[in-house]
């Protein structure tokens, strides 16, 4: 099981995946990374600003790439009165903000298309799936009137899936959490403690443990309810789940990994949704800032810093502006003629591109609610699925769509080099192991996606070889020329992180046509 | 904090709240309470029944109670043709499953009256609110067609309040979890388990309890960001919750109940709830059963058991049937006179009723989301009002409704003398030592709910002092009276409970019906 997708906060900066905090904060704070005021606060740019100001006017804005950074940058600039453009080099808005539907087709590079059969109703989150109730995002659901739903992150009756094994995810942690608790009861009894930790305290900490671990009278953990029933509580007190396995089975199961999973601050629940498909994000601010700012199917094919402005060119011409947002992957930026400067084109080539891809499978019942109740939320694996997403909306309904991979790194780079068919056969094969052969049956249809085969994206997200200039560099320009997105930011791979990064360059661009003579 | 109100499993028989399973299995098994082969599978009666034993008719059936258990007894029977009427008290059905909207009113005894004053779309479940995902309740809602959705239930976002300290769930939890690991480390490192668990396998925990506790290089828990950011990650790395207190301040804290809340079977996360209130189970089960079979305003004085049937009188009159179903609260049905015989008196005197109450709060603004960022979830609190339940639906509405108070025993006896006006003041008070004078602005209205004053119904559950013969006796009553409801299973303050018994109590009549010369 890769780190890498089981938390990206891990791995956006390439430190700190793996032990304390302290690492990263270290490194934050000798780059100067800690926290500025504008994170704190964000005002967005008002008409009266300039009316304030004794008639200056607002610029003109032609803005690189209509994913999420540049939707909500020409968003927030609009508010002012901004006149923004969008090239886009594809043929919609969004950019990894993907939702799929029945009729849409979708293609990649060096690949075959795909056409998207599922039935009505029925859709496929390709991109980001799930919003942490922190995150910048639900503002913008607010804001938009955009509904949202709760997104299951955490089931107690998925599985977990390890070393060959599949237990529900409540029997793990009932058994690790029991185990731990009994080894600290025990080492306490033998005094190997009482330098550390005062006799009253071990009286408190043991009432923790015994609550904890679910502990029997003698503090020995023996399994537990919490475990789960082969035959649910009713009339009668029903059966529950017989004993564990050792401690040594417990540990040498290694579903460790799978049972902290949501711990993180980005990953704890609850996580919500927009209602319907995560594009009504897309579809909102779009609306918002107005379709025909937007020129789709757009590849810029050089920029060019002026004295006075930004010439753009691209496959339709060539635009000028006054400022220019580059809101495009780093490695696709670091591609286009520019004369922005040889640091700049190095500093665009720092981060390195991660593969990731999804599996959308349909199918014409749900299973997995009438006969696994697992109603929502993930089944964590060892393998090269990674995960299996169960859908947290239109429960009971005749069909639903299952995620049967997300992955990254290797593992997407396997799937990725496959055809959409033999990628759909190694995910059934690899889910089979967990739900048997049910999860072949009924298919009615399925989708995937290589992040790092579509056009003008090539990736999933970026990782940072390490938190360097480059990265300041890059977010702190001062030309006219601005850099957007999550790969900017500390919310890598949230579309929050390219919100935030739209804000600050928002905020920085007006600051700076404010304060122009 | 009450265990009563927080795991109402452990109280369901009075044994088994603290510590191990074993002492609750141990006692079902020396009374035969061993799970019966009717739990696993349940075959509805259907009119071809009949048909293959030649002519034999379904039977009438008099039903004391339109709460959950009476109307589920009704619905099943129906299926194969069972004449059913059903008596109820109240002036509507649904016993506990009650939801309170605008313009409603609320009676209870010795009281005065509420009127609810919430606006359009604003409901208040002042009975029932969530439902496991394994529990017969959502079949039902599958079969009846009613959506659900999900409800939070555990929100690492909401608060612990605890000795007089409010933290938040996740920062109450990492603490917690790291001081446990980091002392597991130390006990591991210094030797004092190296007779229980091999260096090999020691390794292996050390990985997990670096992983479980956010542990630092040297397996010190330093804090994390898991406790949350001051200011979250965005351009900048954000500012962590700073230092955590010591191991003896987290210890004194006391979060461990709350922090463990969701660990058991029964309220493990993800939870769900009918979209739009919880009546809609009411609601879709009258519909099936047919509102005319429920004489509502039908107090019964009388039962009398005859050679060929059953006569009750009721306010209303007398009504003779084949079979009756009381699914009444035994401390209700104890007082109604019967020649049942004086053990069954005895037996339906047994279960002890236990207040309980819950107050609706609706505010103007859901500030809980706009300024706390609690969307959904549960603040569990060592305060007398147990908990806060914010709502898990109609995200960022304008309005919304809290509860105030869920709780039972000695709190809710306390609340539930008060005048409604009273148990707002004191929630109100409560309240605030978490949430600040915020909670106490634009409150629009309340209601309040004291169970035990409810008329014909006078509890939110009972307690069974052990589980004795007394159970039994009810549970398997040979005559034709049959006795139904949440109180006769191992579900008690769970409608599945009431859903589980009518089941068996159904299974139990109509097999008696079909075998009958």
């Amino acid at each position: 099981m890769e780190g890498a997708a089981l938390t990206r906060r891990g791995l956006l900066v390439g430190i700190g995946a793996v032990g304390g905090a302290g690492a990263m904060y270290a490194a934050m704070g000798a780059l100067g990374l800690a926290p500025t005021a504008q994170d704190k606060e964000f005002t967005p740019p008002r008409q009266s600003d300039f009316t304030l100001r004794g008639g200056k006017a607002a610029a003109s804005v032609v803005i690189l790439g209509a994913g999420v950074a540049g939707l909500t940058a020409a968003y927030e600039l609009g508010k002012a009165g901004y006149d923004c453009t969008l090239l886009e080099a594809r043929e919609r808005a969004g950019g990894r903000n993907l939702t799929l539907r029945g009729g849409d087709r979708l293609t990649e590079a060096r690949g075959p298309a795909q056409d998207v059969r599922f039935g009505e109703g029925v859709y496929f989150n390709a991109g980001p799936g799930r919003i942490a109730p922190w995150m910048v995002t639900l503002d913008y659901c607010r804001e938009l009137g955009i509904p949202i739903e709760t997104f299951v992150n955490n089931n107690a009756a998925a599985y977990v899936h390890t070393n060959g094994e599949t237990v529900r995810a409540r029997t793990a942690r009932a058994d690790m959490y029991g185990y731990v608790a009994e080894l600290l009861a025990k080492a306490t009894h033998l005094g190997a403690l009482d330098r550390v930790i005062t006799k009253n305290d071990q009286e408190t900490l043991l009432d923790f443990l015994r609550r904890f671990g679910d502990l029997g009278p003698r503090l020995r953990y023996e399994g537990s309810e919490r475990r789960g029933f082969t035959e649910w509580p009713g009339t009668g007190g029903g059966a529950p789940i017989p004993a564990p396995g050792t401690l040594h089975q417990v540990l040498a199961a290694g579903t460790g990994r799978a049972i902290t999973n949501d711990f993180g601050y980005d990953q704890a629940t609850p996580m919500f949704q927009p209602v319907g498909g995560m594009d009504a994000i897309v579809k909102k601010l779009t609306e918002a800032v107005g379709a025909d700012r937007i020129r789709t199917g757009a590849k810029v094919t050089k920029v060019t810093a002026l004295a006075d402005g930004v010439e753009v060119a691209y496959t339709g011409g060539t635009l000028k502006a006054d400022y220019c947002i580059a809101a495009l992957p780093p490695h696709v930026m670091a591609r286009i003629p520019h004369n922005l400067g040889a640091d700049v084109t190095a500093a665009l080539r720092t981060p390195v591109p991660v593969a990731a891809g999804k599996i959308g499978l349909e199918y014409g019942t749900r299973w997995w609610e009438l006969e696994d109740r697992i109603y929502g939320g993930v089944t964590e694996t060892d393998l090269d699925i990674t995960h299996i997403w169960y859908p947290s909306h239109d429960y009971h309904a005749e069909r639903g769509l299952l995620v049967g991979y997300y992955n990254s790194e290797k593992n997407a780079e396997l799937y990725g080099a496959l055809t959409p068919e033999d990628r759909r056969r190694r995910a059934l094969t690899q889910g089979k192991k967990i739900h048997g052969e049910k999860y072949r049956q009924n298919l009615l249809s399925s989708v995937s996606i290589a992040w790092q085969r579509q056009e003008h994206i090539e990736g999933g997200w970026v990782r940072w070889p390490s938190v360097d200039s480059s990265f300041t560099l890059l977010q702190r320009t001062d030309g006219r020329v601005y850099f957007a997105g999550d790969w900017l930011t500390h919310l890598i791979a949230w579309q929050a992180g390219a919100m935030e990064s739209a804000r600050d360059v928002v905020t920085r661009l007006h600051q700076r046509v404010l304060q122009s003579p």
